[in-house]
């Protein structure tokens, strides 16, 4: 918990909230602590090309595959202290554990850092362990500019980083044996229900599309009901099949699917106008792909019916299709025995946020393990989850660590 | 169509919209104009303290009340050069005709044009003529400021009209025999049903509200469907219930209600949160105060059934609340027989848009006679009526300001 405070403090601005953007002072301040904790605990330190950190406790065969576990130290802009630094420092606090008792492991641990999980900066998500698990190129990080305007590019060549280097970043799966990440869960599901750990089956992914009703703007008090062509009634019908059809698919078996409008915007959007224009930005999450497809097929196919139906148009543009990423069934089945053992109450539950796992899954076996977000909350200096509740998911990370380490895997 | 075309040229912008707010240089100037035309057709000139114009003919009995009729040349940003204008130079015209053929009239005939119809300066909708009717008073005035800050006080001032005056501005209803308005009909229903001339029954006054939804932000991949308390969603439900009520009463003997939700405001507005707060701006109109106070509680209700099956808080604010303006009966009769006379098919109807006539039926008996707008559109730079049916309107005019003129009435 100190460590994880003093990471908590870099970058914290009003009522609580913490901004700490990629490459920005203040995330490259917080690494620089984590690489001084790191190597209070005796760890070799790697930072590789984009500036991952990886600090690596030996095991007893040196040519081992390595256990590596971790996650993010940057921040969404004015967001909590917990999310990212727990998995990181939970990892550290696991290793220095293993390292401080002398618990023999066969197999290398790292604790890992991974850059710019975050896409508030440059709209780009899971920047440093989409690298490493050889999933981005180069070419594809040339567009990515920030608010101010300051190109990806540009920053990464003011830090002494070489476009050409990035690509010697991918590591050789041979070199991995697992990926562990312990993160708070974002969600209410683990405080609603009451259990203090997750365990994490796969990670949602989203399909994403903006759906325009084009109609007809009139005058409203001489435009009889009749006559019109309301783009806004029919971007309600819409919202609302969102909300019933994810309804019938949010069950586990079902896919677990989550839909959202979060944002509609009416033209010409006063009071005395009939709407003519209405955009809807819909989100559709799921952990199958499956029941994602089949969720935003039927709310595309509504979209067309509700047109169709009212003489308008409508044009539906995707913005992302993204496939959910399974998690590695052994290493849940593993968990799940240590925390039978322990006797701790968990649940086996989806993520329907991303996270680094869901890169590193692509290239080792991966497993996550969450614990509670008080209210749901996160991304909102508002974040909160107990001490005693991180200080029990490092614990059943630790444990799960030793074990894939030693066990035959 | 040369002087209503003269007017139009007044400040006209890109793609054709004309833009004079009330009191700005190009208004002013539309003013002077019409005070050379009407003095060109030698009728006598008398300017109000607020600046209304009316422009006189006697008729044989000098001390009999006088027949009005006219309208406006303000217009709102980037509007057309017919809402407005073709009551003033319609009636003009009208009059010109009279003189020029010396028609006998008993009657005075009094040409208006008052200032300030459109409320897009400040906010204020039928300025002129609500001081006219003795509606309104010096001192709501006080408040009103335009989009730069400027007070309306400090605007007349400026232009030598003292606050004091204003109070005179009321006029005798003694002295008046009726009001009668040409107007175009901004709306879609004459073109829609063939038919030239429009005979106004009742002006249609609106009920203004905000709804605001309150529910939970929260993360749109994380937050299962059954935890959330999304207030677009209860939006959605009741736009969708303002327009299914108003279809209910939609017809003439039901009230000819409209209901429209113009303009909708989500927090946070971005696609991966669900809605935690959503506005809604309703206006619900009616030709009949029952009816459009039956369709305004019938929407305040349901917006708190809504709130109250989901668990989230609802406010209602009242933004604004006015009774719809009967017009007088028999001049209806009396527009009606002109047109059987003439064998013009014309339509009953209401107006749905506000009016100088709905403050002048306050004092005198008022009548409206629309004629078509082309695709029902009105300020904008495509509205658009035939130059053949602004004839025909300002004929029916003329005959109906002849016989209120002679008739005993």
């Amino acid at each position: 918990m100190r460590d994880l405070n003093s990471i908590g403090r870099i970058g914290i601005g009003d009522h609580g909230g913490v901004t700490r953007l990629v490459f920005s002072i203040k995330e490259l301040r917080s690494r620089q602590v984590l690489i001084h904790l790191m190597r209070q605990a005796g760890l070799k330190i790697h930072i590789d090309a984009i500036g991952n950190i990886f600090g690596r406790l030996e095991g007893h065969s040196a040519k081992a595959p390595a256990v590596l576990s971790g996650s993010h130290l940057d921040t969404v802009i004015h967001g909590g202290k917990y999310d990212g630094p727990v998995g990181v420092i939970g990892a550290l606090e696991a290793v220095r554990t293993i390292s401080e008792n002398r618990v023999p492991i066969q197999s290398p641990l790292e604790v890992v850092c991974f850059v710019g999980e975050e896409s508030s900066r440059f709209g780009f998500s899971t920047l440093g362990s989409s690298l490493v698990a050889g999933e981005v190129h180069a070419k594809d990080l040339a567009n990515a500019v920030d608010a101010q305007g300051t190109k990806l590019a540009d920053v990464l060549a003011s830090l002494g980083i070489a476009r050409k280097n990035l690509r010697s970043l991918a590591r050789d799966p041979e070199s991995l044996k697992g990926y562990l990440e312990l993160h708070i869960e974002q969600g209410p599901i683990l405080e609603a229900i009451g259990k203090r750990i997750g365990l994490v089956t796969s990670i949602a992914a989203p399909t994403r599309f903006k759906v325009i009703f084009t109609g007809q703007a009139d005058h409203s008090g001489t435009t009889p009901m009749e006559m019109r062509k309301d783009a806004l009634v029919a971007a309600a019908r819409l919202i609302e099949f969102v909300e019933k059809t994810c309804r019938r698919f949010s069950a586990m078996a079902k896919g677990r699917v989550v839909g959202t409008v979060g944002a509609v915007k009416v033209e010409p959007g006063v009071i005395n106008a009939v709407p003519g224009k209405t955009e809807l930005l819909v989100d559709i999450r799921a952990i199958t792909a499956q029941a994602k497809d089949r969720v935003a097929r039927e709310v595309r196919a509504e979209a067309q019916r509700i047109a169709h139906r009212r003489g308008i148009a409508v044009e539906i543009l995707t913005i992302r299709e993204e496939d959910p990423v399974p998690l590695n069934h052994r290493l849940l089945q593993l968990t799940k025995k240590i925390c039978a053992e322990k006797n701790i109450v968990y649940e086996i539950m989806p993520s329907g946020a991303g996270h680094d796992a869901m890169q590193m899954a692509k290239i080792t076996p991966a497993a996550m393990i969450f614990i509670p977000s008080q209210r749901g909350i996160s991304h909102n200096p508002l974040e909160w989850t107990d001490a005693d509740d991180i200080g029990l998911g490092a614990q059943i990370l630790m444990e799960t660590m030793v074990r894939v380490a030693n066990e035959k895997f």
